[in-house]
């Protein structure tokens, strides 16, 4: 439907063309953290930022932002942004279209002359992805005050974490402390199918699960595959098999309430992996994503009874499942949330809660303020990937919802 | 408990102790079919075979014999034997204990002062075991005369498998027609733990089973493990494992009978295989292996009714099973069988019928002539390895059941 929106899809199309088109011209679409494209990226988003009457510098962590100041003063800052690097062989939204949604609030709030009384901040956050040096959410966490201090002697391609934000014109020595931040909203692709499989505009996320990353290594006995009677078997591949099965059971149950969870073996590989031998040992990688801390906490324990109960059963000895890394997850700011509710009301996107399963800069922003993001719907939930594709309307849609939540909370905050 | 025997387990131990001396010194037990270190290891056999009073030969398929002519020319031959060669970090008994024990039956003939009727030929044939150029059973399948012709041009480290062939002493263009044979017989070390574990002294083989491999691949689809809820995936991984459970049932229903049968998913890989990505592909090689082929036509008919369960009930798309490769069952000689088992009782050897789950130079053997094997225990069925061990006073035992059946051929062809 057309809808008479002050937010202009087509200055949204021209900011994530006009990025599509910065890319590693082989590659498409890739436009990596600390690379030369990056950065011409970057130059291209400061004089787009500029246009908007924006006023731009790099923070000491590498981020770009661009300030449209208050009326008052001191009052502090209403912060909206995303980020502009891509996986390689990523996609033309995710990130961008976050990007060009804040840059769009700006944009209308300049065309309806409305002046706010928060100075407000457009950012794109540094290496939100996993860039070169193997770590993601190096702006936001920097803004955040947590980026950890040794990730700065990080090396890759010849240089350190520590340079690459010098390159980009951070101040790396310099630890940011953003007391000013009043609240911090995000626009980002879902990278699910959960919106257009409802037909819904926009999604107002809870809150980012937490990320658990569980290794499970099964020790079976390598035997000849022609020799070895069936029963006489320490089969690792099979046992595997059986605790794949009881993940997907143990995920699916805890998916079943309110509350968004989801467990993937999506690291899984056999030893020796020869045709005439039974496999002598199997490697599962898990991932787990919950909303809610004691979901997660209920998969661990009920994990390490799988384990158990599959080694007894099989008689393959199977090592206790060992976490490789553990985030809790992060719950959005009510009021924020009710903001982002009823600004969706207003401009009349259809809408639900939910939460994100995938990270975002947002759970960096949520220590230091009131944060909250919404999602737009994205192309059967794809993402990281030349195929990921987002409406700009949908876009300019988002972007209407974050200006009226802008507005709203210039007035309450 | 030792037993009287008129086979001597010192010369059998110095067999195989000279033999396994014989290899890569820095990858023990290696002597692989080709190499500089086999044909070392041939001559010392050449030798050993001389010694035994056996004029030695290569044929034209490259196979080393040593003959013991029989009192009556024109009676045709009783042939026994195996092979010397070795996997990369093999053991030092498979194949070997087999010419050693072949050996023995000649000299313990020369030590009783035993003339036969028929020529005693003792083999060690060329490449019974994967050899560089990619193929096995090179020397027996040469001497049936079904080695394939397009085979002799099979090229591996700037040689031709015909070339090959001719250093070892062939004659690659020359196809063998042995009509002479009146009977084969092997001794070869189980490679399995059913002798073992029944405290058993001999197996008298009953057929080589055939070996059917089948390729399955699953097309899922990649999505976000975090954003993609549990129930609106396509995940390759866990279609696989039901497959991989599915057919460990399938193979444990079909060995429940009184005919071997084996099953095994011995290759088994994913796509993309990355921590946050739900597998998009699964590709399954099986393994397997009947004694029956209505057992096999069994598994093959199921496996195809699995998959399209599997299918159905995940709705991940499963190519339907693809046979890579399917070789008969080879049954071994019921004559030759009767007595071999007459051999056992009469030399005491506790023994009982089984089949081979590995492939052996008797099944090519067994299309020119009335073939047999029997096998001996070996520790923990292993082989293939350095680790693979058998006691050298049970292959004694098991040349003196050979010995007692070529006693008892020579008598009754």
């Amino acid at each position: 439907m057309t809808r008479n929106l002050p937010t202009q899809e087509a200055r949204i199309a021209e900011d994530i063309t006009s990025l599509a088109e910065i890319t590693d011209p082989d590659r498409p679409f890739t436009r990596r953290a600390f690379t030369p494209i990056f950065l011409k990226g970057r130059e291209w988003l400061r004089r787009r930022f500029e246009a908007a009457g924006l006023e731009t510098r790099i923070d000491a962590s590498g981020n770009l932002i661009g300030t449209r100041p208050g009326k008052s003063p001191g009052r502090g800052t209403i912060m909206l942004g995303s980020h502009s690097d891509t996986v390689p062989d990523g996609g033309r939204f995710d990130g961008i279209a976050g990007v060009s949604a804040a840059l769009e609030v700006a944009r209308a709030l300049r065309d309806q002359k409305v002046e706010l009384e928060h100075d407000l901040e457009i950012v794109d956050f540094l290496a939100e992805e996993v860039s070169i040096f193997g770590v993601s959410c190096v702006g936001s966490r920097g803004m955040a005050g947590v980026r950890p201090t040794e990730w700065l002697e990080r090396e890759a391609e010849g240089l350190a974490l520590r340079d690459g934000i010098r390159e980009v014109g951070g101040h790396p020595g310099v630890t940011e402390i953003r007391n000013d931040i009043k609240a911090f909203l995000e626009l980002h692709i879902e990278q699910g199918p959960v919106l257009e499989d409802g037909g819904l505009d926009v999604g107002v996320v809870t809150a980012i699960a937490g990320i658990t990353r569980i290794e499970v290594v099964v020790d079976g006995r390598a035997d000849h595959a022609g020799t070895t009677p069936m029963g006489s078997r320490q089969d690792a591949l099979t046992a595997a098999a059986r605790l794949v099965l009881g993940i997907e059971m143990l995920g699916t149950e805890l998916a079943g309430g309110d509350f968004h969870f989801a467990a993937t073996v999506g690291e899984f590989s056999i030893e020796p992996g020869a045709a005439n031998v039974v496999p002598s040992r199997a490697r599962l990688l898990i991932d787990a994503r919950a909303e809610r801390r004691e979901d997660m906490e209920t998969f661990v324990a009920e994990l390490a009874a799988l384990v158990e109960g599959v080694s007894a059963e099989t008689g393959v000895a199977i090592e206790p499942p060992l976490t490789i890394s553990d985030n809790l997850p992060t719950p959005c700011d009510p009021f924020v949330l009710d903001t982002l509710d009823a600004a969706a009301v207003a401009v009349g996107a259809r809408h639900r809660r939910m939460a994100s399963g995938a990270g975002h800069d947002t759970a960096w922003m949520a220590r230091v303020t009131k944060a909250a993001m919404i999602f737009i719907p994205c192309l059967g939930g794809r993402s990281h990937t030349p195929e990921e594709y987002a409406e700009t309307a949908d876009v300019a849609l988002g972007a209407a919802v974050l200006l009226e939540a802008v507005k709203r909370l210039d007035r309450e905050l």
